[in-house]
């Protein structure tokens, strides 16, 4: 049986946060063939409310320290501001979107991270996703649009990164759909090298990954990114796209398959 | 056909912003037969907000003045803090919640209020609201927790005021179900001496309405409320009721009928 196709589009906070980038960024979303579904971050945002709000913002290896009156600031504006307005530019192209958080219908339970050498206070694991849920939405031509906060099922919210989540929702849909998980961040792809934005690798699959980082030509910041890409790849997901909203939507992104 | 019940509480922000009052409140309502639909405000956590980001909170005739700042202050808090934590505490008792602006799946539409003697800037009065999705979450068991941003179907969001469409999504509803509306804030429920406690009007007819009005009985601050809840009636709602957490839950509360 042929699968229906899902399209779900991550996009980071510089994507959020720019108007000049986010309106043909939703527009080439809203045009997509298939079914829809929109993840996005908004750390720069928090940053900023966090500073105004005199709370200073901590990262440690590109990750956020959420502690309580931080939890607060991630709250409000990932699932409030950037989420309802992301909803409402959506909802303006006539996709019918619903914007969701972890704890929305259950749909991301995740775990409080355990303290190792950092405690990352509110900083939230995912333990499982309802694909149940999400396909229904699906079905019924409703597009989820997903903000990084999740719920540890007792009463807590917990902020989690949002590229983790893109690939948590993608392999939990990946037995319902033909999944392809795009990565829409400001570099046109993977680069060879970090300084030439002419050096995109076109494509990359899991023995080319291991021998780029054996090389040391992928380097640091993108594997994080990369890693979630091979998980969602490796359980399932069809194809895993890597760019800026030019090289993901008129082609010229890096390509991730099996 | 006996159609099935179904209670929408409406708390206030002196209820939300209260552990000690929001805790039993929904250990009440997760309690509840039949369907459950959560509304809720939240105007003392916003305007503590908007003094926190050095934007001064303007109210006329207790309506905030929405300009563009303030509504991003009301969207981060209604849509993102409480809604996601009243949805996380529910979710705690074991209700699905689902946490939704009028923006969310498109339930309800507004239309941003013209310029009368008072500008009150982003403010949406309500145009429709979708039973159609709010129902279908009824019957998967899935709670609706609805905040008071709405939006007006043109990328813009609008604050809206919760009591209102507290009403308004009870009365779609009122086809499909036997509605109890119920309104929580902080008096007991609709007083004869607005100094006096123990002064409680048991039973609002429109006529006994009519009549206390008339008699300058029932004083400024309750007529919107009661307004709304009157609106309701005449439009399918089946009951009412208007109280604090004790007397809505225990007995006592001031209960309206056709």
């Amino acid at each position: 049986m042929l699968l229906p196709t899902l399209n779900i589009l991550k996009i980071g906070g510089n994507v959020v946060e720019s108007s000049l980038w986010l309106n043909p960024v939703l527009d080439a979303f809203a045009a997509l063939p298939g079914s829809r579904l929109l993840v996005h971050g908004g750390g720069k945002r928090a940053s900023d409310m966090s500073m105004a709000l005199d709370i200073e913002p901590r990262m440690v290896e590109g990750r956020r320290i959420t502690d309580a009156a931080t939890l607060e600031v991630v709250t409000m504006v990932y699932a409030g501001l950037l989420n309802k307005n992301l909803v409402a530019q959506l909802q303006r192209r006539q996709i019918n979107a619903l914007g969701l958080s972890g704890a929305d219908a259950n749909v991301i339970r995740a775990s409080k991270r355990s303290k190792g050498e950092i405690d990352y206070g509110f900083a939230g694991d995912i333990q499982a996703v309802d694909a149940h849920f999400l396909s229904s939405c699906l079905q019924q031509d409703i597009c989820p649009v997903c903000c990084p906060i999740t719920h540890d099922g007792a009463g807590q919210l917990l902020n989690t990164n949002a590229d983790t989540i893109a690939s948590a929702v993608a392999i939990a849909l990946a037995p319902h759909y033909r999944v392809r998980l795009m990565y829409c961040f400001e570099k046109p792809g993977v680069l060879a090298d970090p300084t030439d934005e002419q050096s995109v690798i076109g494509h990359l699959s899991p023995d080319l990954y291991r021998e780029y980082r054996h090389q040391g030509i992928i380097t640091e910041g993108m594997i994080p990114k990369l890693d979630n890409a091979f998980a969602a790849i490796q359980q399932g997901v069809e194809a895993v796209l890597i760019g800026n909203p030019e090289s993901l939507f008129q082609g010229g992104a890096t390509t991730i398959t099996a």
